[in-house]
């Protein structure tokens, strides 16, 4: 299959590059960079310096024999995206194109308009490159769990059937998201699903919860094929934060009552899933939405699992509660449906404590380049 | 109060702009004249030539004694947005500035890229202006009726309280747009209640149906104060547009079975309901939804009383069905609660005969003017 990768370059786009190229599929990863002018402008790099697209292209070529294409490129403007999709005609998009962080969308206006343009606007050429280019190929578009925020209800996977006044109809289920960035994923959302309905395209909309870990199947031990491991508060997910704090003798960053939960899985796991739905592809005219996690874990079940990792290896982890910058429930009800997933074949990594233990072995081996200073700022929700 | 309007040249921004001055409040309004570009570029020139706003409201000054001011720029850039707001410091907001045409907005990839960039930057803009420089401001933003669509169940005000398996929650009643227009305001409403509920923000999101009709109390006979009158299929709206097909002497355009059931308003009950709106605003931290029409009616509906009053004015009227270019449902279940404009005292205008007579016989004044090569080109929703 022709899989285009859009945002090859990031943290889940490099992975699923080598994991479909492995697969078989003809893979073309396209990025432009801006993950890592905006780590570097918010002095928030990550843990490794990571290879740019191109050199890691030739690694994994070097490595496995198969080779994958790359173009550099902004998918938000019109005359790039249409050439990429004009010249390689894709079987199935995936769409990871986006400006990532909550925290960095939260930062101030600037970075909250990027915020907007970048994913919006994507979004939107990536829909009219299909239509145009190639109106049977299957797009799989990366949303999160946190477009549902944290109801009072059991959040249903995509649809909820509701009964009403003695009728009854199926409707997305409503969307209540905890930041801006969270927020342009629910936009993003509408707008498929209005381009769905009239133009009969074919969607899979992934709400992914908090993605873990550093190493998959394809990266094995070679640090040059890893990820970005952020440990900071802006492009950092928390597992992989707390497990450097861990590493870096800096107490744990729990904020509030540490009550929020939500659902986690490891990156092999995210691999897995898209590469599933990429495989299942769905019929003209559905948008199909599966929610993307393994388990859930509040953040002070996490804060505890990283320190008793850490005490096994013979470090001494401390929490820290901190007044909570965000606003959010700190303790609230959470119960969502993930069979979608499971029904496509899914084998779950559970966070087993070989998996933390493995993973803050890793972290421990980078120990000496860590930067205290990039760990926590307290980006603030309140205007 | 100071009252902003922001796109106050626009069909209710400049009747909006007279009755707010006629009711003593201190008025600025802002206006790009987007709407006349796009109309000359399409062109689907109003009925009556318009002033500009400048000289509209010199006129409006002559008339009425009171002072409005202007200012012309764009809201979507940031430097001319602040400076409004900096200088006047609105005690209210309305936010007319969008692009207004469904039908526009599906004409091709450009003008989708136009309607979604400028509906959601100035959106976006406006919240960020009004956290920064009127924190207390009350905003009245103009969404549509059609962000609902037409669902199988009743339609409530703006939310929906939903049981579902023995738990209950509150949220957005579940939007599904029928056109890219109409998904902007969605996700407008997706944008508003997000910095609402993290800023705390004071906004009223009026869900309006189409509206029609020319003059209002402020316009009096003097066409000169008139709004824009299209009859056009792209920025016309469906009576008005009848009333100038059956002027003209051309078969009305019901697009399919003609079953399509909205809610209308007469253009003067669109000012009182903002005008409601507006002197009663919200505390902080509320999203205030009110569904904006007086009372529905199906395509067939309103063909059939152009007709009757074609008729009791000597014209013969005939009606033609055209294959729907548009992508909707032709007969379907509509049942929308509009309650809360009532309750703050909204005094209903009616579709009588005489209101339909009335309009039909000033449209006749004008008769001479009508190009018709402007009124059917079937912009269609198929990509």
């Amino acid at each position: 299959m022709k899989v285009l990768i859009l945002g090859g370059d990031g943290y889940i786009g490099w992975p699923t590059t080598m994991k479909l190229s492995a697969a078989g599929h003809e893979v073309l990863a396209v990025d432009n960079y801006m993950r890592r002018r905006l780590m570097r402008e918010v002095d928030c790099e990550a843990l490794l310096e990571v290879p740019n697209l191109d050199a890691r292209a030739r690694l994994w070529k070097e490595r496995s024999g198969n080779d994958v294409a790359v173009r550099i490129g902004d998918l938000n403007d019109w005359s790039f995206i249409s050439s990429v999709f004009e010249d390689f005609r894709p079987d199935a998009i995936i769409h990871y194109a986006e400006q990532p962080s909550a925290p960095y969308s939260m930062m101030d206006r600037t970075a909250a308009r990027l915020t907007l343009d970048n994913n919006l606007g994507v979004t939107f050429n990536v829909i009219q490159a299909m239509a145009e280019y190639t109106p049977d190929a299957h797009l799989v578009k990366l949303g999160t769990m946190g477009e549902y925020g944290t109801p009072n209800i059991d959040i249903e996977e995509g649809w909820i059937d509701i009964e009403h006044k003695g009728r009854s109809g199926r409707f997305l289920f409503p969307r209540a998201a905890g930041s801006l960035y969270h927020t342009t994923k629910v936009l993003d959302t509408d707008l498929l699903w209005f381009y769905v309905r009239v133009w009969g395209l074919r969607v899979t909309d992934l709400m992914q919860g908090p993605v873990y870990g550093l190493s998959t199947d394809e990266t094995g031990e070679d640090d040059q094929l890893f990820p970005f491991l952020n440990y900071d508060e802006i492009f950092g997910t928390v597992l992989n934060r707390f497990m450097v704090q861990a590493a870096a003798g800096y107490p744990l960053t729990v904020y509030g009552k540490g009550g929020q939960t939500r659902g986690y899985l490891h990156i092999k796991d995210a691999l897995q899933c898209v590469q599933l739905a990429v495989e299942n592809p769905v019929e003209k005219g559905e948008l199909r939405v599966l929610n993307q996690f393994v388990e859930t874990f509040s953040v002070n079940d996490l804060a505890e699992r990283v320190r008793a990792s850490g005490e096994r290896l013979g470090l001494d982890v401390t929490v820290k509660s901190l007044p909570n910058p965000r606003k959010e429930m700190e303790d609230h009800y959470y119960n969502p449906v993930h069979t979608g997933l499971l029904d496509l074949g899914l084998q779950p990594n559970k966070l087993t404590d070989a998996t933390m233990d493995e993973m803050m072995q890793l972290v421990l081996c980078y120990r000496e380049q860590i930067v205290q200073e990039r760990i926590f700022r307290g980006v603030a929700w309140k205007k």
